[in-house]
């Protein structure tokens, strides 16, 4: 095997390092984060720092750099406390990666990449119509991460929109025959395939396929 | 489509909600953590709550919940400041989540599921042999997540194991190429294939495929 120490990632060319960083932790989830400021400016951002906190309450959260592109979508989060979660699928995935293109704050990314805003239950946040699985999410904390200057958002999902039928009847949701796409890195995207799904693990009994 | 709000989710089956609220922010990156306590005694968990916080530094987190089966780990972690993240590939998921059953403090998980133990350049830390992408992480903080007392664990990237020839000339993994796998919710497995890889987004040119 390749041995590539802390010195040696410290000094390798700056994008090179970022991209092998961030395929080195495996697949992510990645999805879009809707947003609209309280003077009716939306934004819509992709993000693959996602991460399950809590199930009772349900609690997510994700990671921003609040000096980079993020800054528009940071901002309205805070001064509204509300945000959307919309997977990704097949259809959009180029629309969806192209939120990340600096467009100045004036310019909502629903309207660049032609993706849809959507409204519903009096949500102030839009959802993305062409999505197939939608989170509204209500702040609930932002850790600063000192370290390295980044920031950590916790919210709490207020609202799951589905596809009917596609909950199984003990609550798993089948992302893969939901369309649901899966992230390698900064820029790639892909399908999966379902090898199993197994059993709760015990010590003492062996692992059934479910 | 189908909505369910917090007043419902709340409502839900226990297993249920834990299954749904698991399955519903997307895959999941899904790695074994290595430890040994400063008696010699290993640790393996399965964990799929892992996250990019930065490249330079090479920074991971990932969520730890202290009241179950992580204690070990946990425990290994704080008091070694030293750990492994190792990759699962189809060869061996059906023992990669045997680790999650609740074995007892003096059982190590490797001997349990029949994983085997590595380690290399001095490592106090076990890497699993059978791994495809292995990395010796230490422990540079934690954070307590006080809305529902998980804890966040953050460490530096000290070492990277990975197939010679794999890293592309831009610094890319191609993780299906690896044959690392990825996870939906708490116990389903799967293997990908590749959409696209996207060039980097810039407001006035069109997207190209790498």
């Amino acid at each position: 095997m390749l041995h590539l120490t802390l010195k040696e990632i410290l000094n390798l060319e700056q994008r090179y390092r970022a991209s092998l960083i961030n395929s080195v932790l495996g697949f992510k989830s990645v999805n879009l984060v809707g947003t609209k400021s309280t003077k009716g400016n939306t934004n819509l951002a992709i993000f693959n720092s996602f991460f399950h906190l809590g199930a009772n309450p349900p609690l997510i959260g994700f990671i921003m750099r609040p000096d980079t592109v993020d800054r528009n979508t940071l901002n309205n989060i805070l001064e509204t406390k509300e945000y959307t979660v919309n997977h990704i699928t097949e259809d959009f995935y180029k629309k969806a990666h192209q939120t990340s293109a600096g467009y100045p704050s004036d310019v909502s990314e629903f309207n660049a990449v032609g993706l849809t805003e959507e409204y519903k239950n009096g949500s102030h946040a839009p959802f993305v119509k062409e999505s197939n699985v939608q989170l509204s999410i209500e702040l609930k904390d932002k850790v600063n991460i000192e370290i390295n200057g980044t920031i950590m958002i916790i919210g709490e999902i207020k609202d799951i929109y589905i596809p009917e039928n596609s909950i199984k009847e003990d609550g798993y949701l089948d992302l893969s025959a939901l369309g649901t796409i899966t992230n390698n890195g900064l820029d790639s995207y892909l399908n999966t395939s379902k090898i199993d799904r197994l059993s709760y693990a015990k010590t003492d009994e062996p692992l059934n396929s479910l």
